[in-house]
């Protein structure tokens, strides 16, 4: 239970001047000239701009090396090069999970972001180890930070025996979604895989959210063969698509089909906005109705080097990617990382609305725009009705 | 003439502790222990990664907003609504290509910029009044940065009567290089556009730096006609191109004859890594021996929102353009907008080293891969023997 906060003179991305009433950790209301009892403790806004809490629609805090030695990155160029480096190297260097993904979280929660998807890989080596690190990080952070996490076959699911038994365990043991890993080019048998992944979701009573990195036609074959379950299944609204690079790669001709039948089904697509692959078409996903929403993926990790746990920053690499200039174009890249990815997640109660629950974030920005290309320091970042950070600095205790 | 500076203990990209001594602008030696005599300033290093100052390799200085109200974009998505509404946004708001140009230019040696190439448009409706701006800033700066300004017929050279004629004034003027525009599509004479400019420059034994921004086919087609003349006017060394998008459209058989041409006639390429258009091959480039470098292009302007006066921001656009992750890879990415821009631009005295000009950066970072994944504060930068800023703050004066 946290106490009443009245935030005094905030701006609206549209100019509006307004102040922020939270109690018990929900907006209560939102408007000019809010009158509260004279005991509730006051921030002043000073005018600066007000956001809803940023959420981070994919990352890997179990991966993560953020705050520690430099990673000195040797690493092969396939995607089988990658994982192989990453199991060998967590098995030889004791890296620990709990550790790297609070450092990680916390740095999230400094820069803004309040609600978070984190896949955490699930292996025959590791076991449930990571998961188990994980979600010590969950609970640490519990009041604060809305986490979900994604049981994550990184190595394969039907390549090493053994890994469905464990994906099973992780979804009884805590985990909120079940993750999947290129039926194809990493299963070697599409069919298969997702009849496997499709049955434990359904028996759990989960939801997907599958790493899709197969090109072009490879990729569009196996997402074919996805949407024939998520509607044979019933599973519409409750499967995410990460990466989805094929339908960067395929002509509208065959593209269109797909991106109707993703709205349809209303399966959501996930993108880092990668600047060196094929991504999935972002104007032709909002004529569609599709939802697509951004993440960082990895951050600074043996798979690597880049990000940073700002979601602003992955915005504006958004609004690259997408030759995004325009004021009203630049606010599609911030919904990518707001109100879009709160929807493709499902997290509840978000935005800056009588009831939603208090996630905010004070910048000093004229508007959303301004926000995503200068990246300001955040002034003040309110999480489930706290203060969590100020001036860029996390709050004490958090 | 500055005063000598002993910088103790900074620490080499490949691990080598070291001194820097410094007089009269210049290194005068670097290595461990240095003696020097003991009323010469020091500036304890405590380890720091030493870098060299960072070159822009192409920047717009007159055109940036950097630092003032945030500008509306609402333009049209071609080429030529960009160049229109400048013009008119410019003609209308009086905006001061000095004051814009000094702010963007302090900004960029606060982050570690010692050396830069700035295009200043020319035009028939501003004149010459934009250089005149530019070239203030740089007799401002002269102490420490060390600026090239390239006469940049933003509006075209042959669409608009007079601008011959002003951009024989600006080379007269003060410009160090001429610059042309799209010869093709925004001239629309590619033989007489690139004669036009290949005159001025060898009357007036300037260097040439064209935007080249037409792609696939049409741009090998401009791309020939101009290594043409650079064989036949003797300019090897003299040129470079702008973005060439065409160089990343065209398949290896067709590519690879012109990246040897221009190997062969010393034409470098400079690229900002824009993620969402096709960029010069990197690694065909280094293959073929092409001096390929980097830039930010405009900053903060009418054409585009992004960019940060940053080179080590850059350096990881870059990376992650060309999806460089290795250690050795994204020191190439380093050296793009460092050792290779000098190159490209031809700044004399470059580099880590006795007898080369003091510019110098030191920054909290175990490798160049890890100073260019997480561009952090620059802990003391010095320019030309001076030291202009310290923990990310201009230093008094500058
Ligand atoms: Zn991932
Ligand atoms: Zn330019």
């Amino acid at each position: 239970m946290t106490e009443p906060l009245l935030i005094v003179d905030a701006r609206l991305p549209d100019g509006t001047r307004v102040d922020v009433s939270i109690v018990n950790g929900r907006i209560d209301a939102i408007g000019p000239d809010l009158q509260v009892e004279n005991d509730v403790a006051r921030e002043h806004g000073h005018g600066a701009l007000l956001l809803p809490g940023f959420v981070e629609g994919h990352t890997h805090l179990d991966k993560t090396m953020w705050g520690m030695r430099w990673y000195r990155n040797e690493v092969g160029p396939k995607l089988t090069d990658r994982i192989e480096n990453e199991r060998r190297f967590r098995a030889q260097s004791g890296h620990d999970a709990a550790a790297a993904s609070l450092a990680l979280a916390r740095a999230f929660l400094q820069a803004g972001t309040t609600r978070l998807r984190t896949h955490v890989d699930i292996d025959t080596d590791a076991g449930l180890k990571h998961l188990e690190g994980v979600l010590k990080t969950r609970d640490a952070l519990r009041d604060v930070l809305d986490m979900q996490t994604v049981a994550f076959p990184q190595s394969g699911m039907l390549k090493r025996q053994g890994t469905v038994t464990l994906l099973d365990k992780a979804l009884r043991g805590g985990a909120d979604v079940l993750g999947a890993l290129d039926p194809a080019l990493i299963d070697g048998d599409p069919v298969a895989s997702l009849n496997a992944t499709f049955d434990l979701a359904t028996r759990h009573q989960k939801p997907i959210d599958i790493h899709l990195h197969e090109p072009a036609e490879i990729g569009a074959f196996t997402l074919k063969l996805l949407l024939d379950r998520v509607e044979a299944l019933g599973m519409q609204g409750r499967v995410v698509i990460s990466h989805a690079f094929c339908l960067g790669a395929l002509a509208p001709r065959e593209r269109d089909p797909l991106l109707e039948r993703l709205a349809l089904l209303d399966v959501a697509l996930l993108t880092t906005a990668p600047a060196s692959v094929p991504v999935p078409p972002l104007a032709a996903c909002i004529e569609k109705g599709v939802t697509l929403f951004g993440g960082n993926d990895g951050i600074r990790d043996t798979w690597n080097p880049f990000g940073s746990p700002d979601m602003l920053e992955r915005a504006m690499l958004i609004g690259m990617r997408y030759d995004l200039r325009r004021d009203d174009a630049l606010a599609i890249a911030f919904d990518c990382v707001s109100h879009t990815a709160a929807r493709g997640c499902g997290f509840a109660d978000y935005g800056l609305h009588a009831g939603a629950r208090a996630d905010l974030v004070l910048v000093d920005a004229e508007t959303l725009a301004h926000a995503v290309a200068a990246r300001p320091v955040r002034k003040l970042v309110v999480a489930n009705g706290r203060i969590v950070a100020r001036d860029g600095v996390l709050a004490e205790g958090v």
